[in-house]
């Protein structure tokens, strides 16, 4: 990348749930945003929650992130 | 809905206005989101504004909402 | 435009980037999401960074704005 | 109340959730919490989210409060 | 209004107290407000509390509200 | 004070200064806000700041406080 | 569950500590909730902080977060 | 206290109110919170407010704090 | 100034509005304080936001400033 | 002090701890700061937190200021 | 440790990179920190972000800690 | 710069004054940044102030920055 050339970023705000870890909700929502974002560069972590199964596990973490991308 | 399967939503940020209170301008919001996008699931609110008139009536209220839904 | 009747906007975050001035990195962002939005109204600024050359010059500024158009 | 007396209050933390306004699902909220609770004296509005029904109307509001009484 | 014309907003803060809603509450401060203020324009809602009378029932709404009107 | 009837209140910004302490810078602002404002009610406490002398000693508490007065 | 009906939530806050990571602190303070909270829902991720440990190991992470329950 | 072993805080949200100082308003409401709350740990002070009398004195500090203490 | 003398300021909420740049907007905030305010001495920027032209051009930038003067 | 000249400040961040107030705490962090920093001006209140002692007197105040001091 | 003695701490921030994860990202801050830094003794995490590789990867967690220590 | 290979950047905040524009104060901080620390990368805007001359021009531009290098 060079710097000091006019560019263009957007991000797009996206919740990745998945059961393993936080980890793992982030790659998903990222592996999701790819399908039809060409271009990803970075995420930033925004709210960290969950869902408790009845049986008090941590049945899966949802992670917003905003995902961006460079708008050619 | 299960929990601890892995899935993505999306959540976008749109203003709905409308005369009569803050909830007429969040379903006028929700219901012009859903014109375009499905699977629409919550919504989380943000700022409250509003214009006012010159007769010292509220003329609107705008309520900046984000819409959330599945990406499948 | 005329106050109290229901209408809706959308907020779109974009990254603006440019070597002269935070004021260059906003143009630039807003001129690039005319392209694909139409009917831009407003910006609202986030995040102002930059980046540093080797040689301590501010190479570029990169300024996180909202852009809202109406949704017809 | 007489001002300048040493006194102690608590705020507890609650959801409010009810379909037909942000209003009533506050009283909802304040109205269950005074059975386990004496005293309450005053609220304050924090998150205000709602689900969306899959016709697109809003199902119900879900309004954070803090709720607060005196410790006698 | 003429957008790109030099001009300047002043906005104070008042608080509106109203027993039926928050919206009654706004309008309690906006039409006080519009007594002492000339060419209110609008709004900017801020905290939302409330008091809670002996028998459960929400006495009043307190909404914090910023009112913006332009300087001649 | 009689809840459940429409009232309003204003909020001014001051900062008051004081050697002493925190408390005192807002007595001090308070004091004073008072020679122009009636019915003040309350205030809330803003940044806290303060100035160091060269040799090392607190000169001075800068207390940013909004005070509150109903209005008649 | 069924949305749009009447119910009521109470979160309160806890931090969890664990020693290997963010996730077990979560866990671990969910486990103890569990124990005298009935109906645990969901819990949300506040500050992260942690010790360190006098050969520059991390000892611990400790993990605030709320626990979201419904009041029957 | 031994790092990097399990164990869990919970924090409760108190607001003291005393009308010497800010301190005093703190100490007010950790002597209360400790006649039903075992192990008390540390606060964290929030919100800072006051009362102001009809002749200009700061009448009390009212000091919203969270009190922590661990599960055992 | 002498440091550690009890004094007090008031700030207030101006936006300045101005098509040339964040700065301009900024000193024409100041500019129309100053005919009604007297001892200006220093300003705080808020949030700074814009108006965008059909032709896609910034129209005019809004900037929300603090004003605070020494009150006599 | 000339106003309108380039010249740089730097701060840093620390926190004082002092059994007796928020003051003591404060001025201790600057006492300290003071050893190896020259030029101190000014400091800027952040979190203010303490210890409670096993019978439930504050142990202390630990208060984090950043506090500023000017390059030369 | 001993309570209620005047003791004095001091923060910098850094940013942990790592590959593997949020937890190996935060080690790594800590780990070279402690090259220059003697007495470390906690941390905090501010922002989180990262860096997504063309095959649609996380290529590294970048978080933002402050750590802190004593000073002597 | 390859990406995925573990790295320390630092993060101090310096504050920058010019006369001229916000711009130029960010660059007076960044020069003098770079006199004591090497391999400078980026910066991040904080609170921008200024100071207002008697006669009503803005004497000088104050902007809060954290600047950012990597730790070799």
């Amino acid at each position: 990348m060079t710097y000091g050339k006019e560019r263009i970023y957007k991000k797009v705000e996206v919740i990745g749930v998945a059961p393993e870890s936080i980890e793992a909700a982030i790659q998903a929502a990222v592996t999701r945003a790819r399908q039809t974002l060409e271009g990803l560069s970075w995420f930033e972590v925004g709210d960290i929650r969950g869902h408790i199964s009845p049986d008090g596990k941590i049945a899966e973490y949802q992670v917003v992130i905003k995902v961006a991308f460079e708008l050619k």
